[in-house]
């Protein structure tokens, strides 16, 4: 198992067993995260931090891991910032920031964009969500949060929630846990229901699905993942109400919830979910926020070679 | 007296021995704030800047603030590049900027919001301007200038003049000055005149005030705080020009002015004060402008705890 | 020879030593600046990093540069997040970006601006480009560039092609050149020549130069300096594509190119050079990009007297 200078474009760029190692790595690293101790294990190391499009978790959770580490961070948080409105190419100036920096974080609006910025740059590249495409970081934030709130990923019954299509986070999340002993409920609309091709993938690696369209119940359920429903994704704006208004999580949908049920999400929530879950012990979601520090800190570490 | 772990939403938050001992504290910085001495106070520590509107001053005093302790700076200098557009709210912002940091400074254009993030943050909030609301840590550095300058607070006889009922940067430090032995001097057109509100708080507090409508001379007067009137606040623009030009310090004012009075200023200014000034031993808005850096290291080394 | 505390406006602030010397501390730097060594230089020292206008490499390359050696960074990338929009002068926004600062960058729209702030200014200013006026460090990260790819930069015959007129980097690097021993071929359409005041400077400096209006072929040529000819100098769309055909870079053009003739561009590059040149050894430009890096850590450190 080795990290070293490798790019990270997608979940299935790991194995089973060096996802596992990196979670192992963000356990270790949660006192420093929560600024509980010091460390300086990224000292004189440069991230870059090059976002096409505009994100307040990814980009400052980012941040925050590599300078609680002691890390430093150069880079623009939209591309009006940079040469790139005068017509150069993402791989010029992938190959120029490359000249500035140890490892190179990418957000772009455009699928593939990460696959395009790894096969140019010598330095790693991390795919920090790249259009309709991949999101590693994010699945592995989800998973270090199912694993801590749960005490382990294997054995959950696991809902994944809201829009199945379209949504990037839940593809690799599907994905990565389907490489686990879990069991997983799509619940969705017929129109924003999980590709086919993730489905078939899932099943392949032996895990227990079953597909729904409505919440009708949590019955069972340990682990509730929420997403949010984009207007755009309906040509009939009633039709949008009808169907985000039976998705949204209020306190009536947690009657027959387990009581150690945990809710998920990537946020940012516009309305799928009730302000009032947030004062409940089910809602994870900001702890599964804070959680994409330590993970991310474990990644640029692992991947910058000061350990192993 | 504890700051560790407070929130500063407005002037009103300290007593006057808690605002004499922030500025004390500024003073032992003001080596590490010249870049004369170094410091590893804050080291590992990161600050969160989440700048809803523009800000130079503010923005760049806190970041080298925290920068000169040897501190980390995450954060936003325009709303632009993060999720809110996709309709987060403000709380939801605030939950999880906190989760990458150990103490948020917050500007917003809405008066009221630093206290809302206040109510949702368990990590400390400071106000670094709220609308037409508080400005805390300009009114300190505002005293801490006055302190630096004249030798003291007390005994000045402290002129306020310009824009006084919108300039929210006045409403707190007449206030702040009331709590000390001063003699202050409210000039401005009726339409601009200070609150009435703020006026009977001031006398409560036993302040020694006069309200002029004019600024006919500077005789005996030891700080002439000046601010911008703004065009808007005029229906009439010729009413604007007519107001405003009668408000401008030149150098003929000066002429009655005591050897030893000094103008402030919070800037930026546009017209307010001749470039001609600039030269004089009268002006002083550009070191009150520096001495924004120690005042900020203070509050923000007694905040995190790491001074007492 | 001293250069602590110095403004860096143009080349032609340097004398030829200096400008030897720059090259020499850059060369010692590179160790660092490829993240191979760590360094504390620059600990506790902030360089304010003022952009007026985007740019990708030269902020990017200055805040490697500062940070590789231990310093920290404010600023903006942009004139809208700050106070500028209410009206505030640059000689008011310099004196204020100073009050926070150990050292300025400024990159402005307008020609002359470096010189006014460095007139303002108590801390050293580094022009980091103005307008059509002046870039000091791409002439020496030019400089140097050809120093490290041929060994020196005597004896070298060195072409210029594309915009001579309108491009800021080629006049400071003609003159520099002129400096130094060696011969130059200006290369361009006659309406984008080089500007009479230079090639008189030149030709007063000793320099060997020769006039073309076609790159008809690159024989005996050791740096071929490409610049970007831009559309908006053109009145008639088909005059351009004309032109800038005639000067794009291909492969059939290094037919007769001596084996280790170097292609040097400053970037952003749009159609100017045929991206198959990337893969073959004559291509300087993405280690030209990397040698900001060098350059500029030498330049901060020397004017700001940690080393001498």
């Amino acid at each position: 198992m080795n990290f070293k200078g490798r790019d990270i474009v997608t979940i299935k760029d790991f194995k089973k067993e060096e996802i596992v190692k990196i979670l192992d790595v963000a356990e270790e690293m949660l006192p420093i995260a929560h600024g509980k101790e010091k460390s300086n294990l990224l000292q004189g190391y440069i991230m870059a931090s090059l976002f096409f499009e505009p994100s307040t978790r990814t980009r400052l959770s980012f941040e925050a891991a590599m300078k609680r580490l002691g890390g430093n961070v150069i880079g623009f948080a939209q591309p009006g910032t940079t040469s790139i409105q005068k017509g150069e190419s993402l791989a010029d100036t992938i190959r120029t920031a490359e000249s500035y920096c140890d490892v190179i974080v990418i957000r772009h609006p455009k699928e593939g964009s990460a696959r395009l910025a790894a096969e140019f740059a010598a330095v790693p590249i991390i795919n920090g969500g790249d259009g309709a495409g991949r999101h590693p970081t994010q699945c592995l934030l989800d998973l270090f949060t199912i694993r801590r709130e749960k005490g382990g990923i294997e054995g959950n019954k696991i809902a994944l929630l809201g829009d199945l299509k379209y949504g990037r986070t839940v593809h690799s999340l599907a994905y990565a846990l389907s490489l686990f002993k879990t069991e997983m409920v799509f619940i969705a609309p017929s129109e924003l229901q999980m590709p086919k091709e993730v489905v078939e993938e899932c099943r392949k690696n032996g895990a227990k699905l079953s597909i729904k369209n409505e919440l009708d119940d949590v019955d069972g359920i340990d682990v509730l993942y929420v997403t949010r429903i984009q207007k755009e994704r309906f040509p009939d704006p009633e039709e949008y109400e009808k169907v985000a208004g039976s998705y949204r999580i209020d306190m009536d949908i947690l009657k027959n919830a387990k009581e150690n049920m945990i809710i998920m999400h990537p946020l940012p929530r516009v309305n799928e979910i009730s302000p009032a879950i947030d004062a409940t012990k089910h809602a994870a979601y900001f702890r599964q926020t804070f959680n994409g520090v330590p993970v991310r800190m474990a990644l640029l570490a692992l991947i910058l070679g000061v350990i192993e």
